[in-house]
């Protein structure tokens, strides 16, 4: 059996935003191999590792945030972080965590949690606007699907929670996924983002 | 033109859970018949009254409970209570208010915020059942009509906020609905919920 570091499963979280317990049965099945391993990921779709993951963990906190402004809170977030046990739920780190991630969001407004949140019509219409840009740049037809597929990715950072770059970078640089599986492999078992609410004065 | 009393209005809005303003406008254009004012409040049906009042309502406050289990929250809650004016949503009678329903929120788990909230199929599906119910119990066709619309109403007791019974008794007696009355009149102008949203570690 090949040797599975811990850069390796942390360089295929990072490029596949899977957990870490699924990256790490990826390299064991692909023995180490990470482009093999990248391909199992897909073959089983991120999405459904997420929502295993989800499954997987029982435990957990809710961190909260809210915005005050002339003197009372105008703005409140709720994130649920999840995690596989009791134990790192309670811990101060994963409770601040829940907390940091909560106020990124107040600050950031993003629509969703995860890529597999946004809806199929939501995407397409992002599609068709970015063809369109791309048509009026003079891009020729046969690579508008290249361009498209590239630039969607900026969509994802702009409104997908994950996909974000985490607005303290003085606290962690990088996106929120980032933020949450730094802490998942610190704290060495599955963590993750349930649920986000938002409820602000004056919106609608 | 009729004298209107304070009273008037209160005993209005409680049966009619109509906006302070709105009551107090129906029994003006009433000329203090409670009963007419009844019928016009109907007239502009309950759920126009609430969507306009929310409207007129630009300011407020964001409650918020969490509920700590193991050393960690597991529920939180957050109300978006609306005003019309800065000074009232920064009192602290208000902010109280706001996290007062988001505590009972956490406790009571209503479904919804208001009667219009509930989707009409939901309502479909409980009169379905409740007729079916009735026709067990041996009741009449004729008169099975009367019973859902009955007994729908503990339907919404149960799964609509402003229609739930308060559940600090200890400090105040009536529904969430009532306790936002109660507040608005001591305050002077409409206050309304606009918003509740809910994240609990381990749901679904």
């Amino acid at each position: 059996m090949a040797d599975i570091t811990a850069k390796d499963i942390q360089a295929l979280r990072k490029e596949t935003g899977a957990g870490m317990m699924d990256a790490k049965r990826a390299l064991t099945e692909s023995d180490g191999d990470v482009e093999r391993a990248k391909d199992l990921l897909r073959e089983k779709g991120i999405a459904k590792v997420d929502k295993r993951s989800g499954r997987e963990q029982g435990q957990g906190a809710v961190g909260v945030y809210m915005h005050v402004q002339a003197d009372r809170p105008v703005i409140g977030v709720l994130i649920g972080l999840a995690s596989e046990t009791d134990f790192v739920a309670k811990s101060d780190e994963f409770i601040q965590t829940a907390n940091d991630i909560a106020m990124h969001a107040a600050a950031a407004r993003p629509s969703w949690v995860s890529r597999d949140e946004v809806p199929p019509e939501a995407v397409a219409k992002e599609k068709e606007l970015i063809a369109a840009e791309a048509r009026n740049e003079g891009k020729p037809d046969e690579i508008i699907e290249k361009i498209v597929d590239g630039r969607i990715n900026s969509f994802y950072k702009e409104n997908v929670l994950v996909d974000q770059v985490f607005v303290r970078s003085d606290r962690f640089e990088g996106t929120v996924g980032e933020l949450v599986q730094e802490v998942a492999i610190k704290m060495g078992e599955n963590i993750s983002i349930t649920k986000m609410a938002r409820v602000e004065i004056g919106e609608g």
